[in-house]
Order: structure tokens, then sequence, then C-alpha cells
């Protein structure tokens, strides 16, 4: 990567970019993001499943995750069904399911369900009231805490408590790290494009007066 | 990955974990995560360079980037050279920078910079106020817009403009898709373990009538 190739965009530029090809490269910049399945249900028991790519960790104590949504007016039935129920699954995406995924980001009618039109299963377990998708090797129950509005460009920031958590017993390692990787769980860049992942290492707990060294894995067998 | 493998967790059992354990655990959950160095200056000069692996999109138009940062008390300095300055950047990491990378979040006081402590470059551009990483591939330069509490977990959500965008211009497809990995921004899942990736593909727009089918790169030469 020689630097006398590099390219320079300015915001003028930006602004100046046709909008497809703007979202396109703004989404881009980002870096790899978390992507998942996000299952909800309506009071007539309509099921709804939609793809997100803008997962956040917030906080472990307690165990809260973030999604960005757009507002309610051209949101597809996700954060409706939210606000009405109260609950929703995130599921994380492997190898053999991101097609199916993907098709879950086309405009169905309400009336649909994307778990019928994509052929991904909706599996409800131990009573919690959203559907889990059964192909998905990590599923997190959530149960909605805090809706925050993103003023300067009318988003809204979804904020949810772990309830449930299922994984694959193979993958958790000695220290609590639950190797993602192992189950299979995939990343995207940009709004369509999806990777698998190869580990370089885990590094150990970084101290001012000491160079970054490798961490094991060990997993619990 | 057989289902009768699968183990589960409740919140009870998640708010009953060892604390290190469970911020390894829950850092997990959200999976393969955005990561990259904050460049920082106060009005002394005195520059600052921290990891963070909890980037969002927010918006392509304007195009706006989040990351979620821990309050002022126990940040190492980034946030309030933020709000010193009103100016910081964003670096992707590549593969060989990321021991570098991780060993910022090491506790380094005030006088002392990371970029000295982790021999990374401090690159000032165009008169931008803040330091890029000058070892890093994709460098964007961001204005502060926004602060957001989460009252929740009393995080907070700092929202900024991109202004500058520097990134290598054989990554750049035709349709303003920017391929990070050919430019070899790396992942990261839970708070230490870094991974390469492998593209499975770029989907084509997913429309309610058609099977999501495989698009091009199409890079532009």
């Amino acid at each position: 990567m020689e630097h006398q190739s590099q390219r320079y965009l300015s915001f003028v530029d930006l602004m100046g970019l046709e909008q497809r090809y703007r979202a396109a490269f703004v989404n881009s910049l980002t870096g790899f993001k978390s992507v998942a399945l996000i299952g909800t249900i309506n009071k007539e028991r309509q099921t709804n499943l939609a793809i997100f790519n803008s997962l956040i960790h917030i906080g472990a104590n307690p165990p809260y995750i973030g999604f960005i949504s757009r507002p309610d007016s051209v949101d597809r039935h996700t954060l409706s069904n939210i606000m009405e129920t109260g609950y929703y699954t995130i599921n994380h995406i492997n190898e053999s399911i991101y097609h199916q995924a993907h098709q879950t980001s086309a405009r169905y009618s309400r009336e649909i369900s994307e778990f019928d039109a994509t052929h991904l299963t909706p599996d409800f377990k131990l009573g919690f009231k959203a559907p889990f998708v059964k192909e998905s090797h990590i599923q997190l129950g959530v149960q909605f805490k805090e809706r925050i509005n993103i003023t300067t460009n009318n988003t809204v920031l979804i904020i949810g408590q772990i309830n449930q958590v299922y994984f694959p017993n193979n993958c958790l390692c000695e220290d609590g790290f639950l190797d993602i990787e192992k189950a299979k769980s995939i990343t995207c860049s940009g709004l369509d494009s999806y990777h698998k992942t190869e580990r370089l290492a885990r590094l150990s707990y970084a101290k001012a007066n000491k160079e970054t060294s490798l961490a094991k894995l060990g997993y619990i067998e």
C-alpha cells in the first residue's frame, strides 16, 4: 500500500456525490460491521425478520446491546413491533444463511413474514415473545430498554437488555471469551459485502510498561 | 453445529458471572466489530491515540459516524480532547499495526503520547487539527457534531461529520463501494481478538420478487 496512490475526498466532495454512490462509499468507511437478523412479532402474531448492520456493544454490566434504525416512517416493521411488544431477538448470521439474511432487506408488505419469504425458521424458545432464527448459531433474546433520538439526522438508537443467550458449547473459552469465528459468524462491509474471518491473534490485556503479547484461546471442553 | 450442543444463559446467569468474565463474554455477543484508532490533540499540542471497537455508521447524507465512549471520568483523554478542539481522526487498523493499536489501550499518563509509546507516526494533513496515523490505509478527518448521553448505563455516543477521507485509489469500485478488505483493514471480536477477512460475496440490492444474486466488484483502474 503505497502512500502516493492515496486519494482524497473532502466533505464538499462527499456531498456532491450521487446519492446511492455516496451511500455505498460512506457505509464502507466505518470498517467491518456487526451484522445480524432481528426477529420480532406484533400483537396479531405476525412475525418479521430484518437484517441490521449497525449493532453496537453498549455495556456488559448490565448486558446491553444497541442498534441504529431509521425512523418509523421508513422502517420496515422492526421498530414498530419492538415498541408494541417490548421484545426482539438478535441472531448472528453464518455462511449458510447470508443470502437469505440479505434478502430480508427487500421491501415485503406487512402481511408477508420474511421468515416465510426467505425460508428461515422461526424458533420460539422458553416462552420468549419474539421468534429466534433456528439456523443461527448465536441467538440473543433482548428486552427493549431505551430509545434515543439522534436529532442530527433523525435516526434512532435502540438499546436493549440481553435476557437470553444461546451459543454453541464448544465455542466458549475459559475467560468468558466466546469464539464467534468458530461459531461461523460472519461480518459485512458497506451495504452488501459479506466476509468470513480468519483470526490473527488474541492479544493480552495491554499494560503501559509491557509489550503486547499473545493470549491463549483455552476452550472449555 | 448441532443444536443439541447449544448452551443457554439467562440475564440472571449473566449478572452472576465474575466481572471480567462477563465483560469478555458480553463483548463477544455483538458480533465482529469495527475497530479503529482515534487520534486527538489538546490545546497544549499533546497528541493522544486510542483504540475503539464501537464505531457505527450513523448516516451518509450528511456523512456522519459515531462511537461509544465511557464517560470522562474513566476515559483516557480522547473524549476530553475532542470536546476541547472539536476535531479527531478515525484510522483503520491493518495487519501490520494491530499489535501497536491494541497497545494504545494501556493506561498511559496524560503527558505520554500513545503515538510515541507505540511507535505509530502522527500525520498532520491539509491543516487538519488532529493527527492521522500515517501507517493506516484508510483515514478519516472528523468534526464533532453531537454528544448523546446514554442514561441507562452512563456511556456517551459521540457523533461527528466526516470532513476528510484518505483511501487507496485501487480499492474504489464503480458504484462507490470501497473495498476495505483490499485495503487490508481488519476486524475484531470481544475485547482482544483480531481477525482478517475473506470476502464471500457482494450481493445485489434485494427486491421482494427476486432471488438474491451476486454483485460485481468493478474496481476503478
